[in-house]
C-alpha cells in the first residue's frame, strides 16, 4: 500500500446552494462543478476545484447535501447543523486489492464496494479505525495517472 | 480574493507517534516530517505528505497532538478521543489583505495573526462563520508559487 492523492475531503452542509455561495463570493473559489444527485448515497454532490503549482488539479473539496430523509448524513447534520469535515478520500490504483490490504489489517470497511461521485469504485473504512476519520478509498478515474 | 492551495488538513489525535505509525503503516506515506513542538500555538506537530501529479507536492495532512494542559485542541479531544479532522489550511499570497477581506466580509476572526507551523503568517476564522469548519489561513512560504 502506498499512499495515494488526498483527492477530496467531503464537507456536510445543510444546503450546496449556500455553500456554493461561500466557497465562490467569501473564498474566491473558480472552479466549481454542477450539483448532481447520487441517491444509492444518499446524497446531492458537487465539488470545489482547488489549484497546485500545475493547474486546478488539487485536493477538491466535495460539498454534500441530504437527498431525502434516509440521508446517511443526516445524522452528522442533526449533530452538525451548519454542516462540517465529514470524510477524507484517498485514491489507490487498484480498488480490489486496497480492500483486501485493509481487511488484513483489520480495519471495518463499510458495506459493498460500490461506485463513487467520481464514476469509479470506492469503499468507506470505519472512522473507529482510522483515527477518528471516516476514511473513503477511491480508485483513481482512468487516464489521470499520478 | 482568489481560492489558494488547500496546504494542509489540521487532524487532531492523541499520540502523534501513534498517528505516525497509521500513516506510515497502514497508508502507506513514505514522507512524514520529525514531530516539532510549538508551544505558543499549545501543540506538537508533523506533516504526512501526499502526492500529486508532480511530486510529493499535494495537501499534507497536519497532524496536531496537545502540548500541555492549556492546549486549545484539549476540547476537542475531549469530545473525539479517537482524534479526528481538525481545521483545513488554505494559503494566501498577502496575509494582510486576505485578513482585510475576511473582517470585510465581516468574518470573525480567533486571535492575532501569528506564525504558523509553516513559519509564516497565519490567523483562524471561527467555523460559526464558515460552514461549521475551523478554518486556517496562511501565507504562502516565499519561493513557493502557486
Amino acid at each position: 500500500m502506498k499512499l495515494g492523492r488526498l483527492n477530496h475531503i467531503g464537507v456536510a452542509t445543510p444546503s450546496i446552494a449556500d455553500s456554493i455561495a461561500h466557497y465562490r463570493d467569501v473564498m474566491g473559489a473558480t472552479h466549481i462543478t454542477e450539483p448532481f444527485d447520487l441517491p444509492e448515497q444518499g446524497v446531492k454532490v458537487c465539488f470545489v476545484d482547488t489549484p497546485t503549482e500545475s493547474g486546478m488539479n488539487g485536493t477538491q473539496i466535495e460539498l454534500i447535501e441530504p437527498y431525502d430523509e434516509n440521508s446517511p448524513i443526516n445524522g452528522f447534520l442533526a449533530k452538525n447543523p451548519a454542516g462540517g469535515q465529514h470524510h477524507v478520500c484517498f485514491e489507490v490504483e487498484d480498488i480490489a486489492a486496497a480492500r483486501e490490504w485493509f481487511e488484513g489489517q483489520g480495519k471495518r470497511i463499510l458495506g459493498p464496494t460500490r461506485i463513487g461521485a467520481h464514476g469509479t469504485p470506492i469503499f468507506f473504512l470505519h472512522p473507529k479505525d482510522m483515527q477518528g476519520i471516516l476514511t473513503e478509498i477511491m480508485e483513481t478515474p482512468q487516464g489521470e495517472g499520478h
